[in-house]
């Protein structure tokens, strides 16, 4: 095949129309297939329902002396916060354990931010003249979403293959309306890379102008590996702490995609001032999380080195799909030479950069023709991405069959968005 | 017995040397007995226990073809707002189902008022010069506490044997300024009163001057009758929609005292229209709430009918309790005449007036011979029961043979408390 910057356009031209009747061909089909939200398939759902009949009994449900059926222990139970220390390689009390959602916790600390301040703030955000919110990206739409709900100013900070620009964020810091920065370190949304030892190390040795400059640390992905073994992951909580600003980090994990999306439980970890804050915060709307599930889960998944066992199991599920889609890109548009994409080994997504200009085109090409992607652009602040070239793809949702299908008619797609850009010149 | 009014000062003093003796005996047992919140009994959670098991396989999972493991639904799973509807004798469509607690959705709408504003609002409320909340009282400490951590001015309005005094409320509501009313209207916490027919007739006939004005009517106790059959209640949500304020009230219920205070479910009732503003505000910080949950519950507690089958074995636990209390002060107080109580036949609660200036006193007294209760004052706005003459009583978790002991302290701490005040004249 011939990159399609070396073709004349002659050659484009019967591209265009070799490309435009497979479009036509895949339309006929009439696909109704979703690849938009990260969502676990039924049978990753399936191969942990066993966590049902975990808790049977009235003795079952007890940590202790502590009836999880009962009001009380608003940062967790103990079993549960010491699992989550485990699991990210920090102390128990620097963990507090939430309900459904790990994003219902972001979302919290920042409408506290907003009403009440955290803690070293001057004064509730809402006061500020100004908020702004660094936002790498492409990143994920929800936690742009929380900063745009609140009025921050959002500010796009680029990706690179070792995290967030650096450089950048260290500048922007020195400004202090500059007051969050929303991360997902490891198998990062979308692009799926882990952020490099010294990206790492700079974001702990940030030095900020705001004395409340807060980190959302999403380590949505910490344990999710699908290809090869768990890769260990610093912990940001501890290397803060010896940075000599603990308060500055907000770390959140969850098990919406170990156990069940629709049912499982979350995390936050912090400095132990912030846990007694926020406890104190959370203690206004809140008597107690629902404990039950978290001693169902935590008698499920036992401990870190069990729970990625469990994670073995996703990656059987998880992997092939990967693979499909990796597949029909290195087969399809590889050769062809106008888009790029990351291979991750962990995490939900894949993020493939279009021909610039293309990528709402494609998205539009997809979706009638049956495939639903996630929003082109909905990686970027202000849904706005200025190069319209980024699409995420989240392949865990379909069958792998179905995502044969729905690989044709993206590949196809792509083709048919870059042809109509070259020709239009 | 003599009433103390009656008594002689040397009668006084003799009564007083007796129950001082009394108290130093109950004192020297060194009791550790807790009658401070309104948390079920062991025996209430062990008997609602088989819900552990109701769902045991993946098919159990789905509410028709949704499966309740994944993400999706935000209102909550379709057969649990059918459920709440038929509880609460409303529609579905008027039903959100949240997480393990209704509090924290009552707290998510005060946060919103203030930084976004309700339907109707001119603007957020943080915006306002200053904003009021009426607190009928005594009244739910953690309702009172939400409003002061918002910075809103609460104003006490008496509650009276049918419900607030009405004609303050709809003297306040003409200030502009006063945006909310909390109320519990029925089994009221503390009093244990149902409002009557009028009450709740004017409260929908509220004709406030603020347009967002809202009444959080938090049906806590809605099915909790512990004596009698079930005492059918009206639907608040269709009377303010006959009365042309539909988006006036959200009401609340949970089932923290059906199944686990620790691990249970809630839900908001409210027009169709705050129904979808409030699904958009909860998008931003929620994909779904636990729908496994949600299932379990609906499966488990069935519809209203059977939920009553199943209140009917909480009465049989808590009946015993009340009835203890009830016999303690009817036999050692009562015929004294320096107090007064109400005998509910629902709710959690019963509150005790004491001797005027007496119930601080008569709470360190209990506490110093190992009983604890709610903080005198809790049940009014700021923790200030201007009379000093209100406590509540929670008897809802010990043993009936440890409320026994218990309730020898209260009314000995009664008597002592109300002696020292009479004899300090």
């Amino acid at each position: 095949m011939t990159p399609y910057s070396c073709m004349t356009r002659q050659q484009l031209e019967a591209e265009h129309a070799k490309v435009l009747a497979q479009y036509q061909h895949v339309k006929d089909q009439k696909l109704n297939l979703n690849m938009a939200r990260g969502k676990p398939a039924k049978a990753q759902l399936d191969l942990v329902s066993d966590i049902l009949t975990v808790l049977q009994t009235p003795e079952d449900c007890f940590d202790g002396d502590i009836d999880s059926r009962n009001y009380g222990e608003l940062a967790g139970l103990p079993c549960a916060r010491a699992y989550w220390a485990d699991v990210l390689e920090c102390k128990p009390e620097n963990i507090f354990v939430g309900g459904a959602a790990s994003l219902n916790m972001m979302c919290d600390i920042v409408s506290r931010a907003f009403t009440h301040g955290l803690l070293g703030s001057p004064q509730p955000w809402c006061k500020e003249e100004k908020v702004k919110f660094l936002c790498p990206a492409p990143g994920y739409d929800r936690h742009f979403q929380i900063g745009e709900f609140y009025g921050a100013e959002l500010i796009y900070i680029p990706m690179t293959p070792t995290g967030p620009d650096m450089d950048m964020v260290e500048e922007y810091v020195k400004d202090p309306q500059v007051k969050m920065i929303w991360v997902v370190p490891k198998y990062s949304n979308p692009d799926g890379i882990i952020f490099s030892d010294e990206t790492i190390q700079r974001f702990a040795n940030l030095k900020p102008a705001a004395p409340d400059f807060a980190i959302i640390w999403d380590n949505a992905y910490c344990i999710h590996e699908f290809e090869g073994d768990y890769v260990p992951f610093p912990d940001i909580i501890s290397m803060c702490e010896e940075a000599g600003r603990p308060n500055m980090v907000f770390e959140f994990a969850s098990t919406s995609k170990i156990t069940f999306a629709g049912g499982g439980t979350s995390c936050m970890a912090a400095s132990v001032a912030n846990i007694q804050y926020f406890t104190g915060v959370f203690g206004v709307q809140m008597i107690s999380y629902d404990k039950v599930n978290q001693l169902r889960h935590v008698k499920y998944m036992k401990n870190k080195a069990y729970t990625l066992e469990i994670m073995k199991r996703h990656a059987s599920v998880m992997a092939p799909k990967f693979h499909c889609v990796s597949r029909w890109l290195n087969q399809e548009i590889k050769p062809l030479g106008f888009a790029r994409w990351v291979d991750p080994k962990g995490g939900y997504f894949i993020s493939l950069y279009t021909m610039p200009g293309t990528a709402k085109r494609t998205w539009s090409l997809c979706r009638e023709a049956g495939v639903v992607l996630t929003t082109a652009g909905a990686a970027y602040p202000y849904s706005h991405n200025p190069n319209d070239d980024h699409l995420r793809i989240a392949p865990s949702l379909p069958p792998v069959e179905d995502l044969e299908k729905a690989m044709e008619v993206l590949t196809i797609s792509l083709k048919l968005a870059a042809l109509e850009k070259l020709l239009e010149k």
